[in-house]
């Protein structure tokens, strides 16, 4: 065996107990496989008192990060508070210390990740991030090493748990948003304040995350679309169900004419899609490589051992790579930097749903205006709604540029006959 | 950039033109990845002339694949002729001449792959596989690294794609075994002499394979159990669908008491597993580890391209492994050596389908039967066939020791009532 590597923990939440549980519950496993012991030498949080879910001996908690950035024993940080501030700090300091670094932190990854990977990378330090996205689910390293090979054309993700199971809540049981939203929040799904879900901003930083490395180009998620799931209502899934979709929040990454095409909304997807049946709060990840084709990955999003899971193989390739010499084996990947294709440019289908007048001619009337603006259409459904001489009318294009999608219906929503745009979703196929 | 990494490919068919591809298209974006050239020096095949769907200097081929071992430039070996004579030898040969090894056999590594990885590990030289199980899906790397800090429980597998198709096809269309066989083969899905997918060879292989990373324990593939699906029919496969399973091909791989329980059969799993929707020539790979839960691997089990992508991934892999001087970094993880649980002590359930006497009693003599053996039923359903006295039975068991059930089989069999057992699956749930 080679000499034991230590370990420092700074953030002991859900997914801290579960990462310190696992390496406590699967000791002489690990051991085995690294040629080392793991130890978990201190612990930093800001609550000390509280009870948690994991014994250990107690004595090496500390409020003071510090303590394990500046020991000069540890060789491993593992940051789990979250947030940009001071996390961010936390980690320059400790990489410049000559920590290596495990974190889960999307958020300061998609938002100010470059200089924590370029001075780890230029110090030849490991700085792993797996559990940032997709919780267990391997993604990260499979990008990175599996799939180097392959020139990625597109990644598709159900990237966050929470609105998944939303949207399985209102497609499966007919639910509205608003009670699917006090369902996730009571079962402890969904936050009290559910808007970084909710809103799309969680899956914007995780798509960021992947794209930059499935494009070897550094994305900057401020340029991102991102669009959440509030406006979604039964009626759409409804509709979606009988056209033969589905309804998923989807992360979506294209290369596009050597652009970058990134986005986040809600959007229909074919039934027969291997992304349709990822339910509740589970995680899936759809990889189109020149290559190998499509593959997904699927499983747990989130919680304490799947998240802690992606931590815990972290620890162990860091500890694998201090063991024969060769951290920093892997750094950043971006060589590039690639624009940002404007949402303007987006070709796609698209799903809408309006209240009109139930007479002779609106229908013809709408229809010029797509056709005026080179929406072509692929499929619509009318239905008279009671008598009050109204209609619905649910139309699905051909794919448009969304500018030309939007112009359209800027123009349709000033008809006279029409009373209402109720909703519009994109269709991906 | 470092100096150019030179690479000897034994084998030029399906796969080798494959890779082959892709270290061409993706020359530039690899060798950003890498730090280095990657250059494909030499290619060895017995069959020099034959017209080749990639383009390439012809000037490197040999019928020599010791051109390829001996040559001293050479750092990395690709072995693609497949078999265990005499890739075997090449393999030792190479190791032993300093080559870091790829290849993409699953009959030799499951068969003679322990003095292989033992003799490159001692080494400290790489000797990697992944395209040998699940053509280009990222699994063998997922579970050496990423889910390293897990004990894996489970690994299900839909690896085998020609038998997928063929059940796809009964399950779908209603055709019967001969006529999807017949439908594959034309289509090249199934070779001229099948043996080797439709008796479950090749999944035993790629289980055995999977399990040994999985419990870090040697398997021998002499004691994995396997059955083919040549017994199906289509009233099986129609059963399954009206009693809300499919019918799939699964190697499955479960820890049992200390024990490993490994085995390769037909299976029904309920039409909401995961697993169900793989369907036609994809393979999925189902893991349930300690930590992660439930994780599924999901993509094109075959195929120039797919496959080509998991050997050039392993390429990469070692061209930066030898940039940072880590060669070896990761070797066998076979620590122990754990018992195989034999066949008749897996517990599971079952579905039997059986020609019996339509008259009174009948069932309840079966029942009878069934309950001395401890067989307890969880469903049966009873149709009568015609005006010729007979009733077709069909029982869901609960879960039961397969000896048991195999000795109330048997008693069953010999009862004068009892026309025939026409089928009996296993039901995974």
């Amino acid at each position: 065996m080679k000499p034991t590597i230590n370990i420092g923990i700074i953030g002991l939440g859900i997914v801290g107990c579960g990462a310190l549980k696992i390496l406590q519950e699967n000791k002489n496993e690990i051991a085995l496989k690294v040629g080392s012991e793991l130890r978990v030498k201190r612990i930093a949080d800001l609550d000390i008192e509280r009870e948690r879910p994991v014994e250990f001996d107690r004595s090496i908690l500390t409020t003071d990060a510090y303590e394990i950035i500046n020991d000069p024993e540890i060789d491993i940080v593992v940051e789990l508070i979250g947030g940009v501030k001071p996390a961010g700090k936390f980690i320059m300091d400790a990489i410049k210390n000559g920590k290596h670094i495990v974190t889960a932190n999307k958020a300061l990854i998609a938002q100010e990740g470059h200089p924590l990977l370029e001075e780890a990378g230029n110090r030849k330090q490991d700085f792993f991030f797996e559990a940032s996205v997709g919780g267990g689910i391997p993604i990260i390293r499979p990008l990175k090493i599996c799939l180097a090979g392959n020139k990625i054309e597109q990644v598709i993700g159900i990237v966050n748990g929470t609105t998944n199971y939303i949207l399985t809540r209102m497609s499966q049981d007919g639910q509205d948003f608003s009670d699917a939203l006090a369902e996730a929040q009571r079962l402890g799904y969904a936050e009290a304040d559910p808007t970084n879900d909710v809103e799309g901003f969680d899956a914007a930083y995780k798509i960021s995350i992947l794209a930059s490395i499935a494009f070897t180009s550094r994305v900057d998620v401020k340029g991102v679309y991102h669009e959440g799931i509030t406006k979604l209502t039964k009626r759409d899934t409804a509709y979606a169900r009988d056209l033969g979709y589905c309804v998923k929040l989807l992360a979506i990454a294209k290369r596009n004419n050597g652009a970058m095409e990134i986005r986040v909304h809600p959007a229909f997807i074919p039934q027969t899609h291997p992304l349709a049946s990822v339910n509740d709060v589970y995680n899936g990840i759809f990889v189109k490589g020149n290559a190998v084709g499509d593959v997904m990955f699927y499983g747990q999003g989130a919680g304490a051992m799947a998240a802690g899971s992606a931590v815990v193989g972290d620890i162990i390739d860091i500890a694998r790579n201090i063991n024969c010499g060769a951290t920093g084996r892997i750094s950043c990947t971006c060589f590039e930097n690639k624009a940002m294709l404007s949402m303007d440019d987006v070709v796609t289908k698209y799903y809408i749903r309006m209240q009109t007048a139930d007479r002779p001619k609106v229908l013809a009337s709408i229809a010029n205006i797509f056709g005026d603006n080179d929406v072509s259409i692929a499929s619509v459904l009318q239905k008279t709604r009671g008598h009050n001489g109204e209609a619905e009318i649910v139309w699905i294009t051909h794919e448009v540029k969304e500018k030309n999608f939007r112009t359209a219906l800027a123009a349709i929503e000033k008809l006279p006959v029409v009373a209402q745009v109720s909703n519009w979703i994109r269709v991906e196929d």
